[in-house]
């Protein structure tokens, strides 16, 4: 029997799920790069950006496969039946995720449907939002002066679970950790007051970015007790907490007010 | 003044910190392929392999600043002055970190320092260790119907602070959360001690991989129970911990048994 597995395995299709980084096409990988280039199926995400898809070589057939497609159910078993057929038709397709596939990406339930298939598989890592996020920001995450842990995790599973456990922020807003929120909504009033009801101290600063190191960034500093003052931003976006962000934070409103008192010296010249 | 601080940062050269990834040169960003072939200066980790240095371009001075040009604090402040002095001279310089450059690796230093002397500096994010290790062992490091968060640590941090909170494990071996631990050490009985006298279940999975992505990768799947199995293996190590393990475990297991029983059939036909 373990023979028969071994001859499945060996047949010549194979899915790569491969993270197509935060939205720079210059924070793909070279591997990324590479296998968009020879893939003969390309299977990808809405948030992924044009100019990354046209990496794509001209023998592919490409296709989103992004939540517009339906309900969440339905998308899910649709993408798993169009990686298993292509695959099993000897076609080398790429399952092109946002950031890194194994973070908040569904990864586990499209390995699992490609093993149970008997599918040959292989994942290639990206660049996270979070990650690509404070690199952008000049952000380290973990500082051995300050914060020695980093955690990642999303506002909607925390808000989830403080019903059952109202202490989970609890245990995470620490001087020593870097919080990495993904996913994290638009009320930013709500998580200021959950941040401060768990100890978190009103002075750490946070940071939202929104699409990191796509043409479109944005972001803007704050601190926890001022995150109510936070603006929506466009998705993907990432709010950064903890000490580790004091530098840069000093920083930008340095030269923040440095970029403004040139913006008024040139009103002031050109208005001379 | 603040026209000063901007001159100042017009200067010509810039410090490009940039993250290597792990170690296979196909997981660099295309991003970092670009600057180290433009790059005057190159100062680089120890552990980047010289695969990845051989992308340097003609023009480019290359030096190592690892760790073995003396102790600590000597050589973060020749690193820094290295990088200044290169940057004042209007040269394009590009400081190459193994991993990310966030990530356990003293960024927060080299920022400070640069922003002190007015250098211009840029971060580029890069695929760390544990994303590289968990992308090599299709394992997904969250998954929505079990760990929907992931701490990043290390062993020795951990330690030290367990002589003042001996309850640090307790809040991160949890069955929602994937543990990443950087830096896991040799004392893997010890480690299993701590994490089981911190609730640890015995039978949640674990694995240790060593030099995620590079030709020689090693990894070994074991369960926090038998932690202390783990044979020493080479740094840079990341030990994984948590339930989003479990299938890659089973698979592995598997296709071991499998190509065990191969190896098995192939004796057999060899001695006929």
């Amino acid at each position: 029997m373990e023979s028969d597995s071994a001859v499945t395995r060996a047949m010549p299709g194979k899915v790569y799920l491969v993270g197509a980084g935060p939205g720079d096409p210059e924070l793909l990988t070279v591997k990324a790069q590479r296998l968009l280039a020879h893939a003969d199926v390309i299977l990808h995400d809405d948030l992924v950006p044009a100019e990354i898809l046209a990496l794509a070589g001209p023998q592919a057939s490409v296709a989103s496969v992004g939540k517009r497609f339906g309900a969440e159910g339905t998308t899910q078993s649709e993408i798993n039946a169009r990686m298993i057929e292509s695959a099993s038709c000897g076609l080398e397709v790429v399952r092109l995720k946002g950031g890194d596939p194994g973070i908040f990406g569904r990864l586990a339930e499209e390995i699992d449907a490609l093993d149970a298939a008997g599918v040959a598989f292989e994942v290639v890592p990206g660049i996270t939002a979070g990650i690509a996020a404070a690199a952008s920001l000049g952000i380290s995450l973990t500082d051995r002066r300050k914060a020695t842990r980093i955690v990642v995790i999303t506002n909607h599973q925390a808000r989830a679970k403080l019903g059952a456990a109202s202490n989970d922020w609890r245990g995470l807003i620490r001087d020593d950790s870097t919080l990495l929120i993904y996913m994290p909504g638009h009320d930013f009033a709500g998580l200021r007051d959950e941040l401060l009801a768990a100890g978190g101290a009103k002075d750490t600063p946070a940071a939202i970015v929104s699409r990191a190191s796509a043409p479109d960034q944005r972001y803007r500093f704050t601190t926890v007790g001022e995150l109510d003052k936070l603006p929506r931003m466009d998705s993907p976006a990432v709010v950064l907490i903890g000490t580790s962000l004091t530098c840069a934070h000093r920083r930008a409103t340095a030269s923040t007010s440095a970029a403004l008192a040139l913006d008024e010296a040139e009103l002031i010249l050109s208005s001379l």
